[in-house]
């Protein structure tokens, strides 16, 4: 069987196109694959059960009635035109719930009690404007909608009181604005994909570099209003790190912030309205640095003798200003699932026993191969073993792979899903052990057998993330095993002194933890901020806060 | 005349220490030297006139009665012991005002009339806790009080219907508290003056780097509340950037931020504590990145063939990667006066008709040497030529001498004062342009024949600082001339499109343009947080805003 052979697909919109995603999953239909047979055999080690599954056909999806008032939806209309408001069940259903494993379990078993009652797609910052005074007016609850890729819940509002809810989809605001080639910035639309942005900055030989792995699918406003950070962060920084400037639509107004790289005046607000998850208002238009397309790449592989070491290895790194563009040091378990024996056949003594190491470096010819000399000099020094360029090639080619890989093992009847975090150096040790054994523990006591792997992909000088990602059997609920492995994780993170997450935002799911992170003071000032700049609570209620 | 010989001072109080500033100026009697000879000449040479003026002597400065009520006294006093509650004139003028040249004038004509009624001295974060508390309650405003080098009006309290106002001095919060070498931070009480952290840091062989003109005096929590940028900013970052984590005593708590090097729980609070200049809450403690202490350092000087050659030069460096540690770029006008002839005779080719560079390298041995050959390709190319280590050199020994150069300035009658800005590359020169001519023209009017300088001291990928000096006559209303030129220079400001501060913070002075800086929505914000945190409107009511 192969993942393609069981794949239903819903008739496509007027706004899909070819790489337009399944309703259920991960990507398109087209990009999906079967699983690697080093995976299969994996489970199959691991004792790890497996039962063929797949998702409802469309006619078998449970929809809510469309409960938008006519009232409410001519005032949509006249702002957006008639097009622009949709309510089919098809829109409705691809604007239902984001792509954690809980959204797709729920969706592949036809559940869309979540789905809007109506999509609406502006076309620019002042239709925006025009959709959340309608949208106050008529108490509508509108939830921002960019590439539909939350992890955490941040597309699932709550406290509705029964009001209707529309998804505000960013997709029409496509366009590149400025570019100041002098200042080195260019203004994106907030509904600009990933892919879109990186065409439209090549032909000016620009590029932003910000590649997380929903790269296909997040667009500009989703990074902003979720801080997220790319694969390349090393060398490109994180998304807040990018933004200059940030045009945001709020019940109260427009708002423009950022007049220099750097300023006194008073307290940073970008910093407010980046992370704010669509609560204060949306994100319409992004100015962020970009940079000279990179004349020369270089991906290599690594063994490391342990995952302490490296973790060593990689702080040394930082600490001697030699971060690379790119860094993802995967532990034990992770290694043995990604890097099967076969695929570094012949090179430099193999990995057995120890850590996959990925570094990478972009930029001017010259600089990049002695910034990678230099770290080969501290990765040798610190007992690694280089494995060659192939490995690099090998998990460039697969970067994107993950999601799609999910896909795959839910259609086996395997529960697949991540959680991260971040901390201190000194913290990380314990920070991992902590989550690892909260994970391992709690869906081994609902005995799922889970198979918990770790990276860390993003290096600061003070810290680094860790990211863990879960396989198991599903049993017979696998949200609710989660919802318990989750919970025990988030607890685990606070009391190693953690973040509860690093950049996959907060949404719904890491709420119970947002206090013990900013305090209640902190939810006392994010409620007062909202309570001005959104006086009705219109904007994805009980999402970051309640 | 030289300017030690006309210096009253004030009986020093239990507090002092020998390098206690001068209650009318700058800094302690002991560093204040005459005027450089070349900068007399220059003053006859632009027919700036000449006039000895001297402060009062301290029976006549005028301040106002001790209006702290018995009830609040005794309060306080319970909370920090009867000697830290002062209520005595020398205590009240010391913490009366900041250091802006409009400060100075008024304080050496004898007016104490913003004095403070009394001044508190906790010890640590859970009496700052308590001060509030009973502030709050006794409707007590309180002026949190660093290193009292505000040049804004940030220590200058307005809408007190009346209230009596306490300086919250934190000098007695100067402890060190966990250095993480691992992570490669440091606690920091926030009554550390700036070499206090680095006497603190140096036995561990550590760093903090951030060495901004007023470091003598100016304080850990003063750096964080206003957004401070030390000199070295191109290698050790802004403080801003340096901040890791923040304690705060708040009206309505205390309140911890920071938990990771970088986070997507939501909006960054730590922003919004950075740059809100004692209104939100007192920081007592400021969690830093420190670094080694740099193995080597290189100063040089360089002529550059002019300014708009120079910008484009220090934009390129920025642009490359290749930011100096330290980096400044005089113009003409500043130029002429910071380098007279005679310093650079013998160099290679002399200033005639340039600009003058500091180039500054800080850091381990080979990387500081490549770095400042990198920098020199660079420069040559653009057509500047080396001025040496000299100058350089000069520079560093001069580096904190602005200020006192001040007290000698006004004690011949000579008017200076500051001012700064930032913007993105291509509005660089029309933000110089029209900040300029602002100067020029509205002091000018005024028969005031303005010297105006400026140099870049603060580079950034998209864009860099502009800082002005200013000297001129006094004529017969310096600070009402001064306040005309500060307004037309802040209108040209908005007009070319930059910040109305760089690193100054908005104190009282730039109240007017923070509106167009962060919008009507942005002051709505700032108001509702601080409500929340400062319920009463206790803290520094009418710094930052209204």
């Amino acid at each position: 069987m192969t993942s393609a052979e069981i794949r239903p697909e819903v008739g496509r919109g007027a706004a899909s196109t070819s790489a337009e995603p399944v309703w259920w999953g991960w990507g398109s239909a087209l990009a999906h694959q079967p699983l690697p047979a080093s995976f299969s055999a994996l489970l199959g080690q691991l004792g790890i059960p497996v039962r063929a599954t797949r998702p409802v056909g469309p006619g078998e999806v449970r929809l809510p009635p469309m409960r938008l008032p006519a009232a409410a939806r001519r005032a949509l209309e006249a702002v957006v035109g008639e097009a622009h408001v949709r309510t089919g069940a098809e829109e409705r259903i691809r604007h239902c719930r984001g792509r954690s494993t809980t959204d797709l379990l729920l969706l592949r078993s036809g559940d869309a009690s979540a789905a809007p009652d109506a999509v609406v797609l502006p076309v620019d910052h002042d239709e925006v404007l025009a959709v959340l005074r309608v949208a106050t007016r008529e108490r509508v609850v509108v939830v921002p909608f960019g590439g539909g890729t939350s992890v955490v819940g941040g597309l699932v509002p709550s406290g509705l009181d029964g009001r209707p809810v529309i998804a505000l989809d960013l997709r029409r605001l496509d366009r590149l604005g400025r570019i100041d080639r002098e200042s080195g910035t260019a203004e994106l639309d907030a509904g600009l994909r990933g892919p879109q942005v990186e065409e439209l900055l090549a032909p000016h030989g620009l590029t932003l570099g910000h590649i997380p792995q929903s790269w296909e699918y997040a667009t500009v406003g989703g990074f902003a209003a979720t801080r997220s950070s790319g694969q390349a962060s090393g060398g490109y920084g994180r998304f807040d790190d990018l933004v200059v400037a940030l045009r945001v639509a709020t019940p109260a107004g427009g708002w423009d912030l950022g007049r220099a790289p750097a300023s006194a005046a008073g307290p940073d607000l970008r910093e407010l309205v980046l992370g704010s998850e669509g609560t204060f208002g949306v994100i319409t238009r992004v100015t962020v640095r970009v940079r000279p397309l990179p004349a020369r790449r270089i991906y290599e592989g690594w063994s490391v003798p342990d995952f302490g070491t490296g973790l060593q290895l990689v702080r040394d790194l930082s600490a001697r200003d030699l971060r690379p563009t790119i860094c993802r040091l995967s532990d034990e378990t992770e290694t043995a699932g990604e890097l099967p024996t076969d695929t570094v056949a012949g090179t430099e003594g193999g990995v057995a026993g120890g850590c996959r190491l990925i570094t990478g470096f972009e930029g001017s010819g010259a600089a990049v191969a002695e910034h990678a000399r230099q770290v080969a000099v501290v990765l040798r020094a610190g007992g690694s073993r280089p494995l060659g360029p192939d490995v690099g090639a090998a998990w460039e080619a697969g970067r994107f792979r993950a999601p799609y890989l999910r896909d795959a093992l839910l259609d086996l009847g395997v529960f697949a899903e991540t959680l991260e975090t971040a901390g201190f150096w000194s913290t990380l040790p314990a920070l991992y052990g902590g989550v690892r054994a909260a994970l391992v523990d709690t869906l081994g006591e609902a005995g799922l057998a889970p198979v918990v792997m770790c990276h860390v992909s993003h290096l600061y000088a003070t810290g680094a993330s860790l990211y863990f990602t879960v396989v198991c059997g599903q049993g017979d609920d696998p949200i609710r095993s989660w919802q318990a492995a989750k919970a025990a994780a988030g607890e685990a993170i606070v009391a190693a002194g953690g973040t509860i997450t690093h950049h996959h935002a907060v949404g719904t799911e890491h709420r119970p933890w947002l206090g013990d992170e900013i305090g209640s003071l902190g939810l006392d000032v994010l409620r007062a901020v909202k309570r001005t700049l959104d006086p009705v609570g219109i904007l994805n209620p009980g999402v970051l806060i309640g």
